[in-house]
């Protein structure tokens, strides 16, 4: 688990505070949930797998002999979005739009880019099956994409019952239209005769797998509406709607910041098993793997409630976001700021009193200052040598000294770091100058 | 432990916010630490109750069986900051200034107003032993109060070398320092008599008592500075050393934020043992207990280095401003925020298009929109009333209606939820009609 770093900590801030902002521009609000869940609301949530994975808690008292949990560590922001629906209901408006950015954890073994502690970061859309919400959804990650400085992002979008539509269609037995997919969804790592290959060792006739193979290639159709209507006709019911909603998410998608990235990949699959509509990647050219994704899935928010509620939402890679764009330096100047606009010198020795009142005065202006803690033993030149590498070594850009001349005159010696220019100035002007040059 | 829905996670957010914006103007940086830090890291830090409060994690895998525990949660702030400071000793400033908000975890009985999961906001000094970092961390805590409306606010001060030397003074042997203190500071709970029977009981002959109670009671001295005059001159070394300490901190707070409300408590004694210089508290009037605490302590951050490196700092009880904030009604609007500033309503059925364009329209001018996310089945008044229903409910400010007249002449009709007030404006104009009304 990490560390983060003042560096660290304002650039996930910066990146946070985006994703935010976008999504409080669509109406979405702010959810945080306890850290801490009890382990039978988590368990068997999230398959054999998954339950490994659950840090537990020990009991405390005669837990801590017996070895017993009865806590665990958030896992996922799913499951306590859809326990917190259940719990409060009443409280919850009737179309509940949430984000939240909250750490959660993993038993697994630490390994490069995975960590045990990272942040998830969702959005999700509760109560409506409208595929508005798609289109609210999908706009605002684009929104957040093109707010960070990304120009180069596809949205990629499909559909579940369409792809068991096609699945049918080309003959997969129901049996096999999971596992089927499953290994269509490796074709990125496994390539396309490792898919062959493993769909005959599940038992699928080879010319079944070349209509699947062909059918569900990434590559978009050469025009969407025709071939929209040419599979409408041929597919059953559930393809047939599936299409109807993918058609309406492209059409309310093109007065959006969504429309120019949207494009269909017919070989989307997305691992969960849970997906019940439209699901979505967003991707970077040259990154393998998503910077996030999602779906509708209308069946699992109440699983605690027993009640049927139409969910969809999206999970933004956080962690991935991050690295790329550190990659890339695509961060701003004011996400990697110094920790102060300007450092004070203290010159004389024993006047604190003086330079901690300068500092007020500037922090009063709502200027970041560095006041140097100590006092010198000497006043003079040594001294301040000294103080000018320190604010150098933080990267602070201006330091300032009240010295002899300045007290007398009312002003201020100011030192550009980077420029090694250096001016005196009237004090009161001081702050115009920092801010304007 | 709490869930946090919309409202509360606004609060909290714009609580943390001021607290951020300030200590960054007094060159801050932000940390943040693993939520879970390896047990021995904790045990044996918080002494034998903090030990049992220790949330512990199973181990993985033969963990499960043999109930053994090797992580455990964060309990405190200070231990993973003593930690970080010697892990990245070399990429950290000789002064390391860092704010810290995150959640800590104790295992105590669930309680009114306790809470198993609580942020705290540590603010914290690390490397100078100059008064210089006292009148900075007070007076940011000073700015940080005001900002958050608070004027009946006092900071009281007192120093441990001070309160060391009038226990000397006054007789009390040296092994009875420790509990004489405790007793002394449970004033405010079991009154002066009770301090007195308490401090009989552990053997304080009666005068020794008294000649304590009158030194240490809590009424600031008439002439504070002709008290230190004399307090140094009858007080042990460690008494002048602390008098004088006090006495720059009250010099340099004058010029800051802090000045005003600063006072000597010389019955202030802080519960934690390790502090070794100036102590103190935040105190709004009609509230028991503080708002917010902390003090010098120099021989604890370099536990994990073996180093002695000097550290002084504050922690602002977050949990406690929040309620009395909420009690008094002192959130500001923006606080407490609509989760949008208008509500487009969608009025003919089928045309979602249209009202997501116009959304988009006003989400690119800066304007928080919530859709209303289902489109009618019917067109018309019956629909919009229910919307501007959902909108009421919700307590957006304006609904924004685009129906048969508005979608003719390029117009939009605005309706103020507050006043009922409805007006039809050029859509071009809507932004600065919704912003300045």
């Amino acid at each position: 688990m990490r560390d983060f770093l003042p560096e660290d900590v304002r650039r996930r801030q910066f990146v946070i505070g985006v994703i935010a902002d976008v999504y409080q521009k669509y109406g979405f609000e702010p959810l945080e949930t306890p850290s801490v869940e009890n382990l039978e609301t988590l368990q068997g949530k999230y398959g054999e797998e998954g339950d490994r994975l659950i840090f537990k808690i020990l009991k405390r008292g005669e837990g801590a002999e017996t070895g017993q949990a009865d806590l665990a560590l958030r896992y996922d922001l799913t499951v306590p979005l859809a326990r917190v629906v259940a719990e409060y209901r009443s409280k919850l408006p009737k179309f509940f739009k949430r984000y939240q950015v909250q750490p959660v954890w993993r038993a697994d073994r630490p390994q490069k880019g995975r960590f045990r502690e990272f942040y998830q970061c969702d959005v999700d859309a509760i109560g409506s099956t409208s595929m508005t919400v798609e289109a609210e959804l999908l706009s605002a990650a684009a929104d957040v994409f093109v707010a960070l400085g990304f120009t180069d992002f596809q949205i990629v979008i499909n559909h579940r019952k369409l792809l068991n539509a096609v699945l049918a269609h080309a003959g997969v037995p129901a049996e096999l239209h999971g596992p089927a997919l499953v290994i269509m969804d490796k074709a990125d790592k496994i390539g396309i005769d490792g898919v062959r290959t493993e769909l005959s060792e599940r038992g699928l006739a080879p010319n079944v797998a070349e209509t699947l193979l062909e059918q569900l290639n990434g590559t978009p159709p050469a025009d969407l509406d025709a071939w929209m209507t040419a599979q409408s006709a041929v597919l059953n019911d559930d393809g047939k709607a599936g299409i109807a909603e993918l058609q309406q998410v492209f059409t309310l998608c093109k007065s959006t910041s969504a429309g120019p990235h949207l494009v269909l990949d017919r070989s989307l699959a997305r691992g969960l098993s849970y997906y019940t509509g439209p699901i979505f990647e967003i991707r970077v050219a040259d990154l393998a793997g998503s910077m996030g994704g999602g779906g509708r899935y209308d069946r699992l928010i109440g699983m605690f409630s027993g009640e049927h509620i139409p969910a969809s939402g999206i999970s933004l890679g956080l962690e991935r976001i991050l690295v790329v764009m550190g990659e890339r330096k695509m961060f701003p100047e004011s996400a990697v700021s110094a920790p102060a606009e300007v450092m004070v010198v203290q010159w004389f020795a024993n006047r604190t009193a003086l330079y901690l009142e300068f500092a007020t005065e500037l922090r009063r202006a709502g200027v970041r200052v560095e006041l140097y803690p100590e006092s010198p033993s000497d006043d003079g030149k040594k001294v301040g040598e000294r103080q000018f590498k320190y604010a150098a070594a933080r990267g602070i850009p201006f330091v300032a000294v009240i010295g002899g001349d300045e007290l007398a005159n009312g002003t201020v010696a100011i030192r550009n770091m980077k420029t090694g220019e250096q001016q005196s100035v009237p004090r009161a002007n001081l702050v115009e100058i920092l801010r304007h040059g």
